[in-house]
């Protein structure tokens, strides 16, 4: 049975259908911050807008006092992909057997709904709480990311005002809710290398010097090291070729350069600079001639065990009945930018088995769930 | 000083400035043939036009009897270049210091010159000559070489008309006229290869299999193995890849397959089929799965010591007073194709140094001595 939601009895998954049907393609925000502005005013929240460019962010904050928790997350989507190929259109949420489908059902609709529904419940039970609440909004995070929370973050920085203890909504579930939290995530470096030869005719090539030829035991090199071993918390450094491309087109001629583009997703078991020092070090080796400039993508960032990974296991426990695993796998998120001005920061969202696809959606019951352990986490923290 | 040339008192040379005057751009002929065509009638040859497509060619024969000596070669040239970078006008036959200067100078309008007039001597001095004189001229060989000498080849062969012995036109010479001869070509063996991976995430290479990382060895392996020795007279085969293109664009995405263009030059120490089977099992060692097409650009030919080279040798050193070397480096030429159906063919030619460069020239002297040379060969073979 497939149903539209127009409106259900729970408030969280009410909420999630209203966002949902706000068509905002990155870096769209289609009016979904409005919604959760006018939520958050009646509870006591101050509403700034910090624009930059045409994207649009909010900061919202009640209280003063520390601790400040902030609940962050992002109201844009990545594109629906061919409509025709949904079960039900992507901008008309539907229930359909137990799941609520459309395109940020999961990434990251839902975690938004249950911040408001958790903080809502949490102010009504606790108008007096300790410390701050905040929350860091921005429609820039699917796209480039350039003038979403960054912009947020350079502000705040500028005016010295840190954040305590952060919870990004990204969907961090692999099977079930609760089952995983991200207290970190792998920097990203990358480089683009150009090697280079001396073009020549291919019947002569003892008068050229071909550069595809001097690059590939260089990259079967740095295909087979072992960076490090990662450490507690990390899985091992890895080095990937994302693109290589030599030649003239010509099937005679031996190119003069060969370019290659690189990354390195790495742990806190290396340093960025370590890591440029090693590979130019198998570059020399190899004797290779060539220009090489690197781009700094991430840093990583890691939240070890304390109070927010403590409160976060146990309402987890408590309130889904499961140990959850720590994890600092996947790509890179917005949480790289808030850990510049806060010690503690984590991710904990949904099961993301369907983000980015057709036919997005999330489990109906999780929502309220989630809104209870956000809420608990919550209680943890400030009261 | 520089002088045009109109008329001079050495036949070759002033036929050699005719052909350069006329613009014969690949593949057009511009009146060459006509003009040589004028030259052999006289002489008692039979023309006939072998065109294929719109590339014109030339079959000329002066006898019915064995052996044939055939002079082949082509009226077309490469593009000028940027005509503003020339000392004088590319097709504006020019004397300067000596040199002939205009494109075609060198290849290889002035061996055509030398043919004719060598020719013209021969057939004066020996009217009744043993065997039989063939010119095979055509415009198609400093373009795609498809309708050119081949159809000439195909041609012949399908009426059964072979030829005893062939001396093709192009410039040989390094230093001097005379210092070399290419007694044979190398083979053309090209291969295009798609490695294949599967494509992912570089955020996640353990769910990807990164084909530029699966390649890098073996293109290493490939790139450093001795496929043969050369043997007497050729240098070892050589393998290099002359492209190489793998990626989406996107820096964060490990792609699905790499595309490489490789090719060997052989000498007949290698069959194209060994080649092969080694090449490939160097990516079956490597655990490599892949797609490969093979294109045989050319086989390679070889004139071991025999009546044409042993008359070409003695030519030069009685007629230039040099001892010359025998060649088979360089790229492919239409000996080629005219070894399908001749077992004896040789280059001579004037030096190449300027060849389809800027500038291009030809010592005016060595045309004259070009064309006695020629006619002692023909007396060697056909008196």
């Amino acid at each position: 049975m497939s149903q539209p939601i127009s409106c259900t009895s729970d408030p969280t998954l009410d909420l999630a259908a209203q966002l949902i049907s706000r068509r905002s393609v990155t870096p769209e925000d289609g009016g979904c911050m409005d919604l959760i502005s006018a939520r958050l005013k009646p509870l006591g929240f101050t509403l700034e807008a910090i624009n930059r460019g045409n994207t649009v962010n909010l900061w919202a904050r009640r209280g003063s006092a520390a601790p400040l928790v902030c609940l962050a997350g992002h109201t844009d989507v990545v594109p629906t992909g061919p409509v025709e190929q949904w079960a039900s259109d992507p901008f008309t949420p539907t229930l359909r057997d137990g799941m609520l489908y459309g395109r940020g059902a999961a990434d990251m609709k839902g975690s938004l709904a249950a911040f408001v529904t958790a903080v809502e419940t949490f102010v009504a039970r606790h108008p007096q709480h300790q410390g701050s609440i905040a929350f860091l909004l921005t429609s820039d995070e699917e796209g480039d990311a350039t003038d979403g929370t960054v912009a947020v973050v350079e502000a705040l920085q500028a005016r010295g005002e840190g954040i305590d203890c952060c919870i990004v909504g990204e969907p961090t579930c692999v099977n079930r809710l609760g089952d995983m939290v991200k207290n970190g995530r792998r920097g990203s470096l990358s480089g683009r290398l150009t090697v280079k030869g001396i073009q020549g005719h291919i019947a002569y090539p003892h008068l050229a010097k071909n550069p595809i030829h001097l690059a590939a035991p260089a990259i079967a090199e740095l295909a087979a090291t072992e960076w490090d071993q990662g450490n507690e918390y990390f899985p091992p450094t890895t080095w990937q070729v994302s693109n290589i491309r030599g030649g003239t087109g010509a099937t005679n001629v031996i190119p003069g350069t060969v370019d290659i583009l690189f990354n390195f997703r790495f742990s806190t078991a290396s340093t960025p600079e370590g890591l440029k020092s090693r590979l130019e070090a198998v570059l020399a080796k190899h004797g290779i001639d060539y220009d090489l400039a690197w781009t700094l993508g991430a840093k990583p960032f890691l939240t070890g065990r304390g109070p927010l990974v403590d409160a976060a296991m146990a309402a987890i426990r408590e309130e889904l009945g499961i140990e959850t695993e720590l994890s600092t796998t996947g790509g890179t998120s917005d949480g790289r930018f808030i850990a510049e001005i806060c010690p503690q920061v984590i991710e904990l969202g949904p099961v993301n088995a369907t983000i980015h696809k057709i036919d997005e959606c999330v489990e109906a019951a999780a929502l309220p769930r989630l809104s209870a352990t956000y809420c608990r986490i919550l209680e943890k923290l400030l009261t």
